[in-house]
C-alpha cells in the first residue's frame, strides 16, 4: 500500500509538469483523501490551489481536513470568499472547529464570515470548551430520535437527515427538554418491526461523558466499551454532542505520543518529527536536559564530600557508572510499569500500597539476583581474567551491597513519584526514566560511600 | 462513571452476601459487558458461576469475552455442555477464536465438540493465522453483496442476516469468485434511490490487507484512514473477513505498552501489571538488567585504564555523573522521537540521512547551550559558591568540551540505532534510554579521559 501511493505521488508530479491536468484529476477522483494530502505535502506550494481545484467537492473536503495547518492556511489564503464557503459547508462542525482553531484572527474572521449562521454558531459552542476535553473534540451533528416514534419512522428520519451526520450508526434518543434517555444502533432499527416504537427497542443503560471530561478519559473509554460513538452530555444531563470513534483513535495517538515524549524527558508538541525545525526541536528538547544537568551538581557534591576515600581507593570509582545505570534502570522499569498502568485507568492511587508492597518484594528479588551474578562476576572478570587485584573480596562485598540497596531504592522511587504525581494531578508521565534516574544517581552514591567508610575502614 | 462502577459493585457484593439474587438479576441487566466483567474480577470464585448465570443470554457472551482467560477458564470448567455450547453460540467468531487460543487442549477440545461444524472450520480459520497477523485478529462474519443487487434488496439481506455479523456499517462487495470489488456504507444505501444497483454506488476504491500483514499496521491504517471496519483478503485477493475498529484500537493500546515495556528494558507480557505475580515481573525485568549490568564493565574497564590520570585529578570524578546522565538523556531524546515515529509510520529508514543531519544540528545546538551553561554554573557555583578551588579554568573546559562532544555522539547514536533496527527489522523500541545509555556512557568516558589527558597534560 506503502508503495502503491509513492508511485502514484511521483505519477501525479510528472503530469503536473507536463500540465495534464484532466488525467490528474481522474487519479485523484479514485485516491483516498489521508493520501492525496500527504501527497500536496511534497508538491511545489505554488501548484497547491491548483490541484486542490481538481479534486471534487466532497473529496476536496475531506482532503482539507487531513492536511496540516500550515498548508490550509495557504490554501485559504488563495480561496476565493465563494470557494472558501464551498469548502466549509462541507466540512463536518468538529473538524471546522478544528481548523478554526489553528488559524491566525484574520483568517478566523474570513472563515466565520463565510459560514452560515448555523455552522458559525456551532463551532463556536464547540471553540468555548477548554483544549482537551470532550466538548473540544465532539461533533454536534448527530441523529436524535424521540421515544414515541416508531422504527419506520426512525429510518425514515435517518434517510431524509443522516447525509449531513458524522455518523448514523448509533442514534440518540433525547426527551423534549433534550434530555439524554437511551441510544439505538442503526443495526438494531433495521432488524426491528416497522411499527416497535424507539422506546421499547432502545437500550437505556447509555454510558455518557460531559463537555469537560478529559479526552483522554474518553479515549480510554472506547478502548473498554467498544463504542463507535460516545455522547457528550452537558451539566443537565442534556445531549450537546457525540464524540466519534476515528477522533477517539486520533486523542489515544495524541496522548501517546505525549506521554513518551515526556518519558525521555522532551517537552510536548503537536508537530510530527520530520515536520520540525531544528530550532523547534531545541526548543523541546533544552529544558530538561538544563534542569537535568544543572540538578546533577549535588551527585557532583556528594562526590567532593568523598574525595579523601576515592583517592585512597581509586578502584571505587570504576563501579560508579556500573551501580548508576542499573540503579537508573530498575528505577525506570517500576516507574514506566507505574505510568503506563495509570495511563490506562489499570491502576489509580488507591492501589498505592498493593503496587509499593509488590514493587518492594520484586526489587529484593532482583537486587539479590544482581548482586549474586556481579559478585562472581567482579572475582571471576575484573580480578583474575582482568588481573585487577584492587578488587578484593572487601571491595567486591561494598559493590553488591550497594548494588542490592540501591536497586531497592530505585524501584521504591520509581513507583512512588508517579502515585504521587497522579494523586496532586500532575502527569505523571514526567516522573519517568531521567527525572528518577537523577535522584537515584544521589541515593546511590550516598549508599555506596556509606558503605564503603563502614567496611573499608576510611 | 468510575464511581458508579464502584458503587455497583459494593452494592452487589453486599446483596450476594445477603442471596437476593433476582435483585442482582436485574442490576446487571443493566450493566455493561465490561463493567461486569470487572465485577467479577472481584468477587470470590466460587460465587462466579452462580451469578454468571444470572446473566441474560446475550449479556452473559458479551461479558464471558470481556473477562480474563483464568476467570473464562474457571468458568468454562463448571460449565455443563449444554451451558458451553450456549454460551460460545452467541459469541463472534473471532471472540470466539482468541479465548480458545489461550485455552488449555483439553479445555479447546470440549468447546470444538460443542461447536457447529460451521463455527468449528471459521475458529480453525482464524487461528491458522499467525500471532499478530492480521488474519489471527479479522472475524470471518461480515455482511457481503453482489454488484447486480439493487440497494433495496442490499437492505433487505442486511436486515435478514445482519443480526450475526460483527458489523453492517460496512458492507463489500465481492465477485462470484469471492473476489473484493468495491465497498459499500450502510449510510450510502440508505439514502440511495430502492432501484440503484450496489454496483454504482460502491466505491471501488477499497483499501484492505492480506490475511500475514502485522496488525500494527493494520492498525495504523484505521488511524489514517477513519474506518470502522477493514477488509482482510487472501494472496489471491478473495475475501476472507474483516478487522473491526474495536479490535484495532485493542491492537493499538497493546502495542503501545510493548513498545513502552521495551524502551524501558521490560520484556513485553500481555499481562496487566497488577495481574502479575512477584515472579512474573522479575522473569521480564531482570534479564535486561543483568545484560546491561553486565556491559557496564567495559566502563568499568575504561575507567580503570585512566585510574592514574584520575587519582592525579579527582576531581574530574565529580563531574562524571553529570557528564553519563546528560549525554544518556540526550541520546534518549533522539532515539525516543525517532522510535515512536517509526511506529507511527511517520519516518522510514529512506529517510535515514534527512534524520541524521536533523540531529546532527540540533546536538551542536544542544551541545553549545548546554556546555556554555556549565562553563558559567563550574565556574559560579561549583567554584566560588561552594569553594572548590581544584575547579581551574582548564578543569571546565576539559568538562565542557566533552559535554559537546558527548552530546553530539549521543544523539547521532540515538537516532542511528533505531533507524538501523527498523532496517534489520528488529523492533526499533528496543533502542531505546537503556540501551543507548550504555553505550553513550562509553564514549563520554573516552571522551572525557582523552581531552583531559591533551588539556591537563598528565
Amino acid at each position: 500500500m506503502q508503495e502503491n501511493t509513492m508511485v502514484f505521488e511521483e505519477t501525479i508530479v510528472k503530469l503536473l509538469e507536463t500540465k495534464k491536468y484532466s488525467t490528474i484529476r481522474d487519479i485523484m477522483a479514485a485516491m483516498n483523501a489521508a493520501d492525496i494530502a500527504s501527497l500536496f505535502e511534497d508538491v511545489e506550494e505554488e501548484k497547491l490551489p491548483l490541484l486542490f481545484r481538481l479534486l471534487p467537492k466532497e473529496l476536496a473536503a475531506e482532503t482539507f481536513v487531513e492536511m496540516d495547518s500550515d498548508l490550509q492556511e495557504l490554501l485559504i489564503k488563495s480561496f476565493s470568499d465563494s470557494e472558501l464557503k464551498e469548502v466549509f459547508d462541507e466540512l463536518y462542525v468538529d473538524d471546522a472547529a478544528d481548523i478554526v482553531e489553528e488559524m491566525p484572527a484574520n483568517v478566523v474572521k474570513r472563515i466565520l464570515q463565510q459560514s452560515d449562521p448555523e455552522t458559525r454558531r456551532m463551532i463556536n459552542e464547540i471553540l468555548k470548551y477548554p483544549e482537551d476535553s470532550a466538548g473540544s473534540i465532539m461533533t454536534t451533528e448527530y441523529v436524535s430520535l424521540r421515544p414515541e416514534m416508531t422504527a419506520e419512522e426512525a429510518i425514515k428520519r435517518i434517510r431524509r437527515t443522516g447525509i449531513d451526520k458524522e455518523t448514523i450508526y448509533t442514534c440518540y434518543v433525547t426527551e423534549e427538554d433534550r434530555r439524554l434517555i437511551g441510544y439505538v444502533s442503526i443495526r438494531t432499527l433495521l432488524i426491528s418491526d416497522d411499527e416497535e416504537r424507539v422506546r421499547d427497542i432502545m437500550d437505556d443503560n447509555v454510558i455518557s461523558v460531559t463537555t469537560t471530561d478529559d479526552q483522554e478519559d474518553v479515549s480510554i473509554l472506547f478502548g473498554k466499551y467498544n463504542f463507535v460513538a460516545l455522547p457528550v452530555v452537558d451539566k443537565e444531563g442534556r445531549l450537546v454532542g457525540i464524540v466519534t470513534v476515528d477522533d477517539a483513535i486520533d486523542v489515544m495517538q495524541e496522548e501517546v505520543t505525549e506521554d513518551i515524549e515526556k518519558m525521555a524527558a522532551i517537552i510536548p508538541s503537536e508537530k510530527p518529527y520530520l515536520k520540525m525545525s531544528v530550532p523547534d526541536i531545541w526548543k523541546v528538547r533544552m529544558p530538561w536536559l538544563l534542569l537535568l544537568m544543572i540538578s546533577a551538581t549535588f551527585t557532583g557534591m556528594i562526590i567532593t564530600g568523598f574525595e579523601n576515600a576515592l583517592q585512597a581507593q581509586v578502584v571505587l570509582t570504576a563501579f560508579i557508572p556500573m551501580l548508576m545505570d542499573t540503579g537508573g534502570n530498575s528505577g525506570s522499569q517500576a516507574s514506566v510499569s507505574v505510568i503506563r498502568s495509570l495511563a490506562l485507568r489499570e491502576v489509580e492511587f488507591a492501589d498505592y500500597f498493593t503496587v509499593l508492597w509488590k514493587e518492594i518484594r520484586v526489587s529484593a528479588f532482583c537486587g539479590a539476583t544482581l548482586a549474586v551474578v556481579n559478585f562472581g562476576k567482579i572475582l571471576l572478570i575484573d580480578r583474575m581474567l582482568l588481573g585487577n587485584t584492587e578488587v578484593t573480596i572487601s571491595v567486591a562485598a561494598v559493590i553488591c551491597i550497594t548494588l542490592f540497596l540501591t536497586v531497592v531504592c530505585a524501584k521504591i522511587v520509581g513507583c512512588s513519584l508517579p502515585m504521587l504525581a497522579a494523586k496532586l494531578n500532575f502527569d505523571p508521565a514526567v516522573m519517568a526514566s531521567p527525572f528518577i534516574t537523577t535522584i537515584v544517581d544521589a541515593i546511590s552514591l550516598l549508599i555506596y560511600f556509606q558503605i564503603a567508610k563502614t567496611l573499608l575502614n576510611f
